[in-house]
Formats: structure tokens, C-alpha cells, sequence
């Protein structure tokens, strides 16, 4: 297994990873010991021919007639996610997204493991979310690299996201997960993925309103 | 302007479209009345060649040498995104994550208007998220008809999420976003966005973890 970790994946089957993580986990708990690409395919909705070429990358070509190994490739991908040990990540912005968000990596964080909080809310700083006390941002230089995190989510205004991404960044970041209204830069040093919730329910609103005309007239 | 809104919208340009809103109603809060694609480009990180393109489907083509007058283009984009008017909304799961998302949609929603909220749970009916207050799943299809929802946010466990889902469609929502950790089938008749929050956060582990290693080691 030496080096397979360092295997450099396409951004777009990263993204696919984690479902091939899921239906992997829930095979293995429905006692399935070999899947076959078909049966991954069926379960995850990406095609068998897509299916197989990914798990190529890993070296997991399958047994011909038969399939892949389901502990040996849900390892496999593990350790290539570099969740073969649990990956420690940090809140910025403990406000009421900023807390669902952390309540919910809690309970099905997926080896995603909350190890710190900060807010600069005075009415915010020492609660708790599950075991972790909310810190001041002040604290953020000194317990990052302590707790070891390169992960956090990011859920604070619009106006301090970018500020606060910098602080991450020049604290050992190298992965973001942004719930701010605003695109943020990592600096070429980290990944930022953007989820933003209005352009997510402007876009549906298109299909909701528009798209729905077009269909009661029939176009 | 009579039919504009009935341009049918490639996907990816549907997800762009609320990019140059925010854009557009940030220029027109600072008196910019005429903006050029360069500094569309600028502000979307979209290229000036992409932005021609899309701004070209609703007629926009700008004024040579000088650009595309803000509120008109604002306007126009608005309107065929269905957003001339509040879209209403009804969130299915009052959790702390769709509570959370609810009051994100109360303060930020850009346009969109929170109307309903259904759980289950009785601790949770009659609770109130700003005005709206929390009811029975029963009542969904005596009120979304009434209320005239289209749109909705699906925040409920894995395994009631698919029979939430085929409920809302069969009341008349057309379009959803899903935040439960299962993809959802609208059966041809709701366009539904799925983000999965443990799938992005182990997708970025690979960046904090594997590809940080590789940068380390000048891979």
C-alpha cells in the first residue's frame, strides 16, 4: 500500500469518491463481500464503464465475472482519501448554520473528527457544540497547528470570510469548506469548495417558476 | 418583454445566473450604471467570453465599447429566472441543520420566502422559525396547493427522505433542494440539487490530507 496514498486523483472523481465510500460501508454492513460494477453502478447512479475506470486509478480491476473485493476496496479508497485515520476539522462562525453544520459532522462526520470552534461573539465564546468549547478567533494561530487540523468549514459573514480564510491558510489549512455568501480565494495554498445556499435556491427557483411554465405550455 | 422568461436555460447556465445577480445588485447599490464583461469577469471570476455567451441567450449584447447597463440587465435576468417576484418556499425537516437553513432563507433568501415548515416530531410542531410556524408532515397537501409552493428544502433523515420527496412532488413542487445524505429521484417531474455535507467534507480531506502529502514532497 506504500505510496498508493499519494496516487494524484482528477478533481471530478474525488468528488465521486465518497459515494463509492458510501455504498461500499453499506455493502459491507448488508454482508456483501464482492460487488460487481453493475451493482455499483445501480447503487450509485454513475455508469459501470465511468465505475470501472475509476477504481482503475487504485489499481482495483476487479475479478473478470465477478467484481471487486468490498472490504479490500472500501480500504483501498480510505486510505486514498487519507480517511484511513480520522481527519481533524475546525468551525469559523458558530451562528446558527455554523453550529447545524458542526452538530451534523458530529453525528455523521464520515471519520471527519470537530476539534475546535471559533467565534469573535462574546455570547458565543465558551458554549459547546457536543465536546468542543466555542474559542475566541484569537486563539485560532496558536490551536490549529497544536490540534493538527488542514480542514475546516467556514460559515461567517460575507464581509470577514476572506480575512478569515487568509488566517486559516497562514495557520496550515490546505482544505475549505465555505458556507459563505462570497467566493473565496485559498491563496493557491488551499481547496476551497463554495456552497451557497441563496445561489443554490435562486438556481431552483429558474426550475420552480420558469421551467415549470415552460412545461404547463407544453414547450 | 412578454415571453422572455419562457428562454430555455442550459443547466450550467442556470447556476451561473445567480452569480451575476449578486453581482449586478452589488454594482447597482454602488451606482454603477453601465458595467463592461471585463469587469463582469472580474467580479464573477467567469471569463469575459463565457459572460458574452450566456448574457447573450436573454438578448443582452451590451453597447459597444461601453457594456451592459446594470439594472436592465438585472431586471432581465431576474425576470427569467422567475424571480420578479418572492418565490415561496416550505422547508420538510425542522431539525437543527434545516432550522438553521430556514433562518438563512428568512434573512438572505434573495427573493425566496419561507412559507412552511412540516416535521413529524411532536417537540417540534407549533415551534415557530421567524413567523412560520412548524406543522404536522399531514397538512402538506392541504397547504402547499394553497400556499402556492413549488420550491422546497428537504432537511430530514436517509430514510424518510425519498418518501418526503415523492409527497412534495405530488403537491406540485417542481424543484428541491436536498439535504439529506441520500440522492433523491424527483421522477421526472422536480428538478432536485443534492448537496451532501459528509460527501464534501471527505472529498476536501483528500486535499488536506493525500494532496497536501504529495505537495510536501514536491509531487
Amino acid at each position: 500500500m506504500a505510496g498508493l496514498g499519494r496516487v494524484r486523483i482528477p478533481e471530478v472523481v474525488v468528488r465521486r469518491l465518497p459515494v463509492y465510500l458510501r455504498v461500499l460501508t453499506d455493502l459491507q454492513g448488508e454482508g456483501v463481500e464482492v460487488v460487481s460494477s453493475a451493482e455499483l453502478a445501480e447503487r450509485t447512479g454513475f455508469s459501470s464503464e465511468q465505475i470501472r475506470k475509476d477504481l482503475a486509478i487504485f489499481g482495483a480491476l476487479g475479478t473478470r465475472g465477478r467484481g471487486y473485493r468490498t472490504e479490500f476496496l472500501r480500504e483501498r479508497l480510505l486510505s486514498a482519501m487519507g480517511l484511513d485515520r480520522p481527519v481533524n476539522v475546525a468551525l469559523v462562525g458558530a451562528g446558527s448554520l455554523g453550529t447545524a453544520l458542526a452538530r451534523y459532522t458530529l453525528t455523521r462526520g464520515g471519520g471527519i473528527r470537530l476539534v475546535a470552534v471559533f467565534d469573535n461573539d462574546w455570547g458565543k465564546i465558551g458554549q459547546r457544540i457536543g465536546d468542543v468549547e466555542v474559542r475566541p478567533l484569537a486563539d485560532l494561530p496558536r490551536l490549529l497547528p497544536a490540534l493538527q487540523v488542514r480542514l475546516a468549514i467556514v460559515a461567517v459573514p460575507a464581509a470577514a470570510a476572506q480575512a478569515v480564510t487568509d488566517l486559516l491558510v497562514e495557520n496550515g489549512v490546505q482544505a475549505i469548506l465555505n458556507f459563505s455568501p462570497v467566493r473565496l480565494d485559498g491563496r493557491g495554498r488551499a481547496h476551497v469548495q463554495n456552497i451557497d445556499l441563496a445561489i443554490e435556491l435562486q438556481s431552483l427557483a429558474y426550475y420552480a417558476v420558469r421551467a415549470a411554465e415552460a412545461r404547463e405550455a407544453g414547450g
